[in-house]
């Protein structure tokens, strides 16, 4: 038996798996190694980090979802280095891996824009540990309100502050008004969980600054409908212990809190610096993504693809966006390319397909822009639930999901409100 | 207004919810502290820990429980002190919460027998921290085995051993066992993940030693039949990073294994302690719990009631078993008393309905014992498993746990497998 080809896919998220799958019929040996056990529906993180889902429901085992491609393998592992030249991946425990064809979709990670002080204050949301760490955090304000007698600290501790105006920010701000509106009124005895203030800060002169400005303009009146104080052109200079402080108009402003949540910067995967370092000229973007060729490859070495958060690329002219279905798409047209490698063809170049975007706001509340249509309020927030039920990975969790979500419509509780 | 009569419960679980609705219709104030903001159902606790079930599908807030009882306050908080003398209770944060009537349901917690240093190798399960602790413990040992090469190295991540013959270690054996078997076997591309040991170590001369022998002898059939080794009259001697050693028959054996799960011993909240100091003459049973009076309350002071696994009584000629139906009875039982106090009626003592008990093994095997009719196999499985729906609290968790457990039973497999 000839030796098969060795493809190694580094990271299981949207990209990564979509690449493993693209290998399913073919004569090839898949090696998948991702840091945790389990694929990450990441649209909803912000639903466990608001107690309205829990942590399995939208995660699956990564080794579960590819437990009929028998020429996948799985494992466990976090990626020390890559060693070009010699084609070879280091793990954890210095275990080498070695590959023909590398795929590497380590996506992304928070970036405190250099004050790393400020993660002990202000988590951000990028994987389930976090989102229960802030579960946690929210919940327990709640409690410690209810247990304090002085007005002022009990309205300090109901204060939560989320910075970033982006997709995690807006669902993050006006799902916590939400509860505090909705699901917490009548259960507590000391004080009226309505007091609580969620005000969220946007450093740029509109929220979702991705979309068209009049999605932009709905967005922010929606969240306004539900009670967050949205401010504008703010930027964020300090964290601590005590709060917030942020320039506005020439003016600082201070925020008393030890609720915050960090929604503004993200900073692609430490794997980039290691190519940047073994790859002459190569120059990472300000993010530290990795700027691809049109075919998704490393400068100088077509047996490696960059996929998905990582990636830098612009394609038809705009750049590819850090959503889930651009990782998809990169990540089954990485897999074909190394397929035509393998029989000696071309790579092909790769082509981003814009179907769209959306964002949600809250209950009935959100904006689309899908084949150039632009929705908003509750036809968006339509479109926006049935995408999300439609493309979990899993019957299971769609419909545990489904059940949670119809339970959550009708009631306004949040069942996993667990700390 | 007159002051209304203030009782305070401490802990959420079976008894003190229970106590806690025994006063919905009375003119009294209820403040119930916990340490966690929910309520735990912990004859699934077992599920958590082997990935059948999520975290919050078994457990519920305790302010949500009792939101519509307007009288009730919930506080999460840690209980330092009680002063029997002033009547107070004392707080983690020194805050004092004065009583009239004083309800304790602080229930129990592993104990080791003195070797505390067992607590770092062999993790018990009492709660939800505990139960996503072992779920990761065993997850992670199927994922390292994925890695190891060595077969000898293998073998000893895949022996997992459980220490106590109890309804706990015998629900963990049997899932484990199934898990091994049924669950994961396709998903691993180095070995065959039927080659666990799962290995069940008994102190005493049969397993489950509180139902009559020949429905033990029937559990250590079935238990064996899921391929379980279980070894009897196996005593402990001691458990570190290499594993375990137990005496038998006069020989010291020694498990290779850095897996092991404690259900072997049990102790009382340290609130009895604190009750023994205070009160002449009080002395707590070896497992450290109270000897209550026929009304539940502790000798010499009617205001105050123990119950629940903190509590030890004698009812009609037989210990109340430390189980959840007992409890409910108690917290009942105990409000009862509270409210005839306060009208100035004299106490009724307590007596124990037994109505039965059941504890699983596996799919389709368990034994139950009800209303003295004994049940083994299928139908004590089927028993058990409506028993467990019937008494899961709130709607939706029960509709979510009959949706996996479904799920579960078709598939075999366990959505929970994430950490």
């Amino acid at each position: 038996m000839a030796l098969l080809p060795h493809i190694v896919i580094i990271g299981a998220g949207f990209g990564g798996l979509a690449a493993a799958r693209g290998f399913a019929k073919a004569k090839v040996k898949v090696t998948v190694v991702d840091r945790t056990n389990h694929h990450l529906f990441q649209p909803l993180l912000y639903q466990v980090a608001t107690a309205g889902l829990a942590a399995p429901s939208i995660a699956a085992p990564i080794r579960h979802v590819l437990r009929k491609q028998r020429n996948a393998t799985v494992l466990l592992g976090e990626v020390q280095d890559v060693l070009l030249s010699e084609r070879v991946v280091v793990l954890d425990d210095g275990a080498q891996l070695g590959y023909d064809h590398l795929i590497v979709a380590s996506g992304a990670t928070h970036s405190y824009f250099g004050n790393d002080s400020w993660l002990k204050y202000a988590p951000g949301l990028k994987t389930l540990q976090d989102a229960q760490r802030i579960r946690s955090q929210i919940l327990r304000a709640f409690e410690s309100a209810e247990r304090e007698n002085d007005a002022a600290k009990r309205a300090d501790l109901l204060r939560f502050v989320v910075i970033g105006g982006g997709p995690t920010g807006v669902e993050m701000a006006g799902t916590m008004a939400e509860i505090a509106r909705h699901t917490l009124p009548g259960e507590f005895r000391h004080f009226d969980t309505r007091q609580a203030e969620i005000i969220l800060l946007e450093g740029g002169e509109r929220i979702l600054n991705s979309y068209p400005a009049n999605l932009s303009e709905s967005a922010l009146r929606q969240l306004r409908s539900l009670g967050v104080r949205v401010e504008l052109l703010a930027k964020v200079s300090d964290i601590d212990a005590l709060g917030v402080r942020y320039e506005q108009a020439g003016a600082l402003h201070a925020l008393r809190t030890t609720n915050v949540i960090w929604g503004a910067g993200v900073k692609a995967s430490p794997l980039g610096a290691m190519f940047a370092k073994q790859v002459d000229g190569l120059h990472l973007d300000r993010a530290g993504r990795v700027p691809v060729l049109q075919d998704l490859t490393l400068p100088g070495h077509p047996e490696i693809s960059v996929i998905g958060d990582l990636a830098s690329l612009t394609s038809r002219g705009s750049t590819v966006p850090a959503i889930a279905p651009a990782a998809k798409q990169m990540g089954a047209h990485a897999a074909a390319n190394v397929l035509r490698n393998i029989r000696g063809q071309l790579l092909r170049d790769f082509h981003y397909r814009d179907f769209g975007s959306m964002a949600t706001v809250g209950r009935h509340r959100a904006i689309a822009q899908i084949f150039g249509l632009k929705f908003t309020g509750f036809s968006a927030w339509a479109l926006w639930l049935l995408a999300h039920i439609v493309f979990l990975i899993g019957f299971r969790n769609r419909a545990v999901v489904l059940l949670d979500w119809a339970g959550q419509y009708w009631t306004m509780q949040r069942h996993a409100r667990i700390f």
